[in-house]
């Protein structure tokens, strides 16, 4: 435990708190300005650029401004716009670049092609002054700075955080405000009290070769997250799926004793996951949980509990906690330097 | 040899040269009077529903009408439909649903909402007196009738058909129907040409446990629907990449020996497929290709070569053929039954 605790990713995962305050704190104004632009053009679409846990906050963006704002979110395919040179008409839609480097070429050039079109932009990312932050019309500052983790943790929260003020702007929701405000506190509380079932996982799945991870609505997002973090943290295959389409094919995989992680927090999607964990559990997998439910709880091998039932649309920010920490400590028992992760930089490139 | 020639599948997957003409020669009208409407009502987006691989097919669709039509394609979240009761707002868009069945009830949700909403919708079914096909405004018949393999194969190539010759009638480009009526002859002449490197390729990986598949642009819906064949047909792990997220963090899983099937045809795409193999290579992944050209050919451990070179724009329905006929017989050489993958049903009906 004392290296962990000297890792820049322990470090990163646990400032978490003070990011999300900052950006409650900080960003409201630029948000509320965003907020104000869209409604007085009256856009009601958001087309979103982003790659790896970037384009994991754009499935949370997905989910929230559809539910909340009826906001239909596409995500872009930024190789129709570096690579085919072809890119979609994007009139009436806001173009939301993701990015904590904001050095991603592809992701620059679908905020240069809203440009060229004459739409509204915006960026996300942890450097104002990259070239996506001197692209887009509007910033939004991570505040997270710097992170130097090849694993996105702090920057992806931060990021969480800014698409649920922009949608609590959007529908003008001071009840969503006072929601978020208790976000850092959350976060900081599962922090402190989800370790003990952590490291009981990271023992028992040590040797682990792959899992899959599944959540459905807002917390497909966090299946996203909890995979890729899993995957470049542990060198192992880890899949992501909703709910719904693991049932269409990816079933057939299940082997008695294969370790499916479920995320499935009280809310709309409980029913579906609890139908999903019965059949899991008759094909014999081991079921990992993330919950506050206690019949999964029960139904489960392992269960990270979490510490504290929250609404469904700020779930992700709680249920992302254990399985960051996860990642970490399965890293560490199987003596892998969580910091240099093998073959990656922290900033990625691709056109 | 002599059982698998008697499978469902392999039949199926033989009739797709035929399933192809049927729809080139029965369904133009048809799609010539949806794209009459999409004209007439100045429409330029599309949000489409599906799971499966009628969403993989609907990943074509996302780059083809993007690169040819300019049109901005957002594949749908049914869950915003059908759990959460709150879908966005859908209007000047198609909101197109494909399924073979047309009896899942979260995609029919999707349809029906477009209907609350007046705005135009469509469906492309192998069933047109499904609930889908009954909710639509223009129903496009896939022509596979029966499809009875749980693996879906001549309907998945059938929806890319009907995808394109969509694409084909906006543009109103009659190059593009000429290319397209080649299809068959090409997948008829990719099925006769590629077996004997794919009894190789069977026998050398019969043991596989995990792979990775990878493809960009086009072949992005090639990768994830030869994802989905392999594992639902051999219970393997497997996940598709775009060649560009797969640097933002899964590039790390790959161990030297480690089976990465790559989609690299001819186009546009090309160059940044090459520059991937070339950093797969350094890492001692064992690439097995699919592709027309020879320097990848070269740098493969094993390569299903394409038989012809085509327009980037129609090489999925060629691409995938070694990839379907490779799960097909990667099952056979591992005894099992593929015409009853274990735990799935032909229909699976999400909420």
């Amino acid at each position: 435990m004392s290296e962990m605790d000297q890792t820049l990713l322990y470090r990163e995962i646990h400032q978490q708190p003070q990011v999300l305050t900052n950006i409650l704190h900080r960003e409201a104004g630029s948000i509320d300005r965003l907020a104000a632009e869209l409604r007085r053009q009256a856009i009601q679409r958001v087309v979103i650029a982003a790659r790896g846990s970037s384009d994991n906050a754009a499935r949370y963006a997905q989910y929230l401004f559809g539910a909340v704002n009826r906001v239909l979110v596409s995500l872009a395919t930024p190789s129709l716009f570096s690579i085919y040179k072809s890119p979609p008409l994007l009139s009436g839609s806001l173009v939301l670049g993701i990015s904590q480097s904001g050095r991603s070429p592809d992701i620059v050039s679908v905020i240069e092609e809203a440009k060229r079109q004459g739409v509204v932009s915006a960026a996300i990312t942890n450097d104002p002054e990259s070239p996506l932050g001197s692209a887009a019309d509007f910033v939004i500052d991570l505040h997270a700075h710097p992170e130097q983790s090849v694993a996105a943790t702090k920057s992806y929260t931060g990021e969480l955080m800014v698409v649920a003020m922009l949608s609590a702007a959007l529908a003008g929701d001071s009840s969503m405000r006072n929601t978020l405000h208790a976000v850092p506190d959350h976060v900081g509380h599962t922090l402190a009290s989800v370790a003990e079932g952590i490291a009981r996982c990271a023992e028992e799945y040590r040797a682990i070769r792959a899992s899959v991870v599944i959540g459905r609505g807002y917390n497909y997002a966090t299946a996203f997250e909890l995979a890729l973090k899993l995957k470049e943290l542990n060198y192992i295959m880890v899949e992501a799926y909703s709910g719904a389409d693991f049932l269409h094919g990816p079933l057939a995989m299940i082997e008695p004793g294969f370790p499916v992680v479920v995320i499935a927090p009280s809310g709309a999607m409980l029913p579906s996951m609890l139908d999903l964990i019965t059949r899991l559990q008759e094909r014999g997998a081991d079921i990992i949980s993330i919950t506050d439910n206690d019949q999964i709880v029960d139904q489960s091998r392992i269960s990270l509990t979490m510490p504290m039932t929250v609404a469904e649309w700020i779930s992700p920010f709680i249920t992302v906690i254990p399985g960051q920490l996860l990642a970490l400590q399965l890293a560490h028992s199987r003596d892998i330097d969580v910091d240099r992760p093998r073959f990656l930089q922290k900033v990625t490139e691709t056109c």
